[in-house]
C-alpha cells in the first residue's frame, strides 16, 4: 500500500452499521501505522448495535462529515464502492483506497488505486488479513470493535455470506480482545433488535441502501429482530412511511427486510413497483405485498443478487 | 482467495501487450497451486514484442478465444477490467476475480469478487507480490515473462508509472531466471519497434485501447519506436487509416501516441473531435493535428488521467 502524504479521510456507506464504523477505525489505524495520515470519520450517527459495542469498548463515536471535498482532495472506502452509498460529493475528491467485500458497481476512478476486495462476510476480516499481511498488531480495543463487525456482519455466524475466514478471525480476535465472543455476541445482536423505542421513519432508514437496477431505482432496509410479529404489527405505519419515502426520494421500489436473528427468516414487505419482478426474483408469490423468505439472512448475497438477475 | 471446483478462464485485455499475456499465465499458474481449475488463454495474438518474450524463454502463445460463455460460467480478469477491453461475451459471464494496475470504470458485477488492484508499473508486480503472499514459489521460466512484463510496462523503469516495487520485482525475478534484465530489457523493447514489416492498420490497432469520456467513444493507441522521423514518414496513410477505423467503430476522437523509448518523449497525432479537448488537457497548441509531448510515455498515468479532466 502505498501512501501519500496529504491527511485523508477514511468511511463506511451512509447509514452506517457496526463494520461501516469498525472498518474505518481499523483501516485507518492500518494506514496510519504504515505511515498515512488519515482520519476515521462516518457518513451518519451509529445505530443501537454499533453504540452499544462502542460502549462496551469505551470508544468514541467517530466524526459525522456531511461533505469530503471542503476538508480534503483525497478519501479511502471501506465496506462500500457504490457512488449513491458514499459521501454526496465523492465525484468531487480523489478515491486512493478501498476495501471491500461487496459487489463493484456504480463506481469508477480516473487514476490506478488501491483496490482490495473479497468476497468474505465482513469488510473486517478483509482489514484483519491485511493487518497480517503488514505485519501490524491489532491492538485490544480494536480486537474487539472488528470482532464486533464480523459478528454482526454474519450474524453470529448464521448468515450464509459467513466464510471460515470469518469464524477464524473473530477467534484470533477474542484472544487478543479478551472477550467471550458467543456471549458477548448475543448480547450485542440482541442490542440491535430494540426497535420499540425507533419511529417508523427510524426503522425504514437506519439500514437502508440504494440500488440501481434496470434504470429502477430500488431502496433495500434491513430490520433484525427477535419477534417478527413485533415489527408486523406496525405495518400499517411502516407502509405510510415507506410510500412517503419512495415519493420524497424518487424510489420505484422499496423491500423492507424483517429479520428473525434467531431462525435465520426473512419476512419482505415491498412497496412500489414492479411487484411482479420481486415475486419472479424470489420465486414466491407475494400476498399483500408481502412474502417469507426462510433461510434468507443477507441483503448481499440472498437478496441483492436474484433481484438484479430478475431485473 | 477463495477458489470454486468448476473450471474457468483467465485472460488480460484486448490487443494484448506482453503484460496481459503474461499476467495471465503468472495469476492462472498462482490459482492452479492454490488449487483453481484455470486456463490462461488470450484476446489476441502476442505482438513482436512478446513474440521475442515467448521465444526467449521457449514458452508457447496462449489459445487464443472470442467469446467465453461457450466454454465456462466464470472467468478471471488481469491487466484490465473496464468492459470494452474485455472478452465481448464479458456481461454474460461470472467475474470471480480480478488484479489489475488501472483505474476501475465501466465494471460492474451483481456478487461479491476478489478484486486486488494496485497503482504500481505493471500487473505482474501486483501479482508477484500475491505469489510472495500465498508463499508460491514463481518457476524459472515463469520468472522470465513475468520480469519481461514489467520491463515493457515501465520501458526499463522510464516510464513515471514505474514504482521501488516495480523495480525490485524485476531484481529478484532475474535471479529467479538467471537473466541480465538490462541487456535483455534494451533486446526485448527493440524487438517490439520493429515497426517497418507492419501496415498502418496494424500499426494503430495493435496497442489501442477504447475509453468512454464524456459521452465521447475515445480510442488511444501507443506506438513504440526508436526513431519518431520513421513512423512520421508515413503519417498520411497513418492519418487515412486511422479515420477509416473512426468511422467503422464510431470512434469519435483517435489518439495515436508515438512514443520514443530512447528519450521518453511521444508525439500525439490527433484525428477526430473535440481537438480542443486535447489541446487543454495537455495544455499544448495542436499543430497540423499534431503536439509534442515531451516525457510522456504512459497512456495510463499521462495520457488518460489528464483528458478525463478535460472532458
Amino acid at each position: 500500500m502505498e501512501n501519500s502524504l496529504m491527511k485523508e479521510l477514511v468511511f463506511g456507506h451512509k447509514n452506517p452499521d457496526t463494520d461501516a464504523i469498525v472498518a474505518a477505525k481499523a483501516f485507518s489505524y492500518l494506514q496510519n501505522q504504515l505511515g498515512a495520515d488519515t482520519e476515521a470519520v462516518a457518513l451518519g450517527t451509529p445505530n443501537e448495535e454499533t453504540k452499544f459495542v462502542l460502549d462496551y469498548f469505551k470508544e468514541p463515536a467517530p466524526r459525522i462529515i456531511k461533505t469530503a471535498k471542503n476538508e480534503v482532495a483525497a478519501v479511502m472506502l471501506v465496506d462500500h464502492n457504490e457512488a449513491q452509498q458514499s459521501v454526496d460529493d465523492i465525484a468531487e475528491v480523489q478515491v486512493t483506497h478501498v476495501v471491500d467485500h461487496h459487489r463493484i458497481a456504480n463506481f469508477e476512478t480516473a487514476a490506478p488505486l488501491f483496490y482490495h476486495a473479497e468476497p468474505l462476510g465482513c469488510c473486517s476480516t478483509v482489514i484483519y488479513k491485511l493487518f497480517k499481511q503488514n505485519e501490524v498488531t491489532v491492538p485490544a480495543k480494536l480486537a474487539g470493535l472488528m470482532l464486533s463487525a464480523i459478528i454482526s456482519d454474519t450474524l453470529l455466524f448464521k448468515s450464509p455470506t459467513t466464510t471460515a475466514q470469518d469464524e477464524q478471525a473473530v477467534k484470533e480476535l477474542a484472544k487478543i480482545a479478551g472477550v467471550d465472543y458467543e456471549t458477548y455476541g448475543l448480547d450485542m445482536l440482541k442490542a440491535g433488535t430494540n426497535l420499540g423505542s425507533k419511529t417508523e421513519e427510524e426503522l425504514i432508514t437506519a439500514d437502508a441502501k440504494s440500488f440501481e437496477m434496470g434504470g429502477k431505482k430500488v431502496r433495500i432496509d434491513q430490520v433484525n429482530t427477535v419477534d417478527l410479529n413485533e415489527v408486523f404489527a406496525r405495518e400499517a405505519a411502516l407502509r405510510t412511511a415507506i410510500e412517503k419515502q419512495n415519493k420524497e426520494n424518487g424510489y420505484d421500489l422499496f423491500l423492507l427486510m424483517v429479520t428473525n436473528i434467531m431462525n435465520s427468516d426473512t419476512r419482505l414487505l415491498v412497496v412500489g413497483e414492479p411487484q411482479e419482478t420481486v415475486a419472479k426474483a424470489f420465486n414466491v408469490k407475494l400476498v399483500d405485498n408481502k412474502a417469507d423468505l426462510p433461510g434468507v439472512v443477507s441483503r448481499k448475497k440472498q437478496v441483492v443478487p436474484p433481484l438484479e438477475k430478475a431485473f
